[in-house]
């Protein structure tokens, strides 16, 4: 099996995939598209600005990642809403030693019970993108640049 | 003339063909990117979660939807407002026997002659995308999912 | 160096590092986007459709827009708010004597200091774009058509 290349088509299939699992409450799939030793850190653009270490959400595994998401199915709370990821164009960026840094902007919109739309949060994917042992694109790290510090502090789904 | 592949660069084409002719308010080139004897329907998430048949829009061939917009232009009343569609990255899903599913996330935004501007609808289109008789790329079925279930009655235009 | 292929691939490239040079607030970088006689201009649909010259912003040339960043730089009144362009999937059209026409759906996001998100503005891209000197994708114009005629007069970014 041949792997993939690192290159803007890869990548923007990467990101449709992520999307589609959180919005389809498929988040035992979304964890699987991280490398085992990822990291996933939210965070603000201020706090990114000041370099602050500070995080909305923090993992440094996949096993934390499934961790996350199993207390989300206990607690059911992020069943009240929806949400709806859409995520713009990749710019690829350098080369890491294992893979290739990507910035992604993205949109998500909340859907309330009632049916009252608004905009939950928009920002950037800081992402390094590898090649995973099945020869497929995955996240080895994505930092999400929250851009309002406003974000609602029971963050219930992943960004 | 050779037939495009159904891959992710013809599919975010078709699309952005696709919200281009609603959003440019060209409904006539817009059925032309349905097949013959297609499927278009616009329902909720709650009543396809429900696996209800319900349907704001439907349409059973191009034929309806040629209709469909016939009597748009008689009524004119879409004029009085203009949509702006961001469509979102597609996954292709399985093969069908004549083409291959895909569900790709939609958000339009409404923008009242006043200038007022608010999100309209948020969801996913679940397609059947096929080489249609012309070599090109065609929808023979498209499910609009809206999120929410507070979609105006009146619907106007196409989603 | 051979030079890219004007193609639905390079002009979502081009488009990406676009919006992220603005949201980055990297204008000097945005400005390198563009040939250096280009014509740059933001108009509202309805001035657009019955073919009015009036522009909110305008520029004839590469040192106009650097012209525009500068000044900008000195007022500093951009640094009071973010913004996040989403940037929808591009339609190739005609092409002219010395590139291609391309149609590209927008959305801009302001999110004021205070947290609060709100639409800014949506619209489309009417871009011509040219292989450079370089080998790289330009635009040789771009005539931005918001949907809005409530757009800030005060337009402090770009769009």
């Amino acid at each position: 099996m041949s792997a993939v290349a690192i290159d803007v088509t890869a990548a923007m299939s990467l990101n449709a995939h992520c999307a589609r699992c959180i919005d389809n409450d498929e988040l035992e799939s979304w964890t699987q598209l991280f490398t085992e030793h990822c990291l996933y850190r939210v965070t603000t653009a201020d706090n990114h600005a000041q370099g602050m270490e500070a995080s909305l959400i923090y993992a440094d595994s996949r096993a934390m990642l499934n961790d996350r998401v199993l207390s989300l199915r206990t607690a059911n709370v992020y069943e009240k809403q929806r949400y709806r990821h859409l995520v713009g164009l990749p710019v690829l960026l350098e080369e890491t030693g294992r893979g290739r840094q990507c910035e992604t902007p993205f949109l998500v919109v909340r859907i309330m019970r009632g049916g009252e739309t608004s905009i939950f949060a928009t920002g950037r994917y800081l992402d390094e993108l590898v090649v995973g042992e099945s020869g497929q694109l995955q996240l080895a790290s994505r930092v999400v640049v929250c851009d309002s510090h406003n974000i609602d502090t029971l963050l219930a789904i992943p960004l």
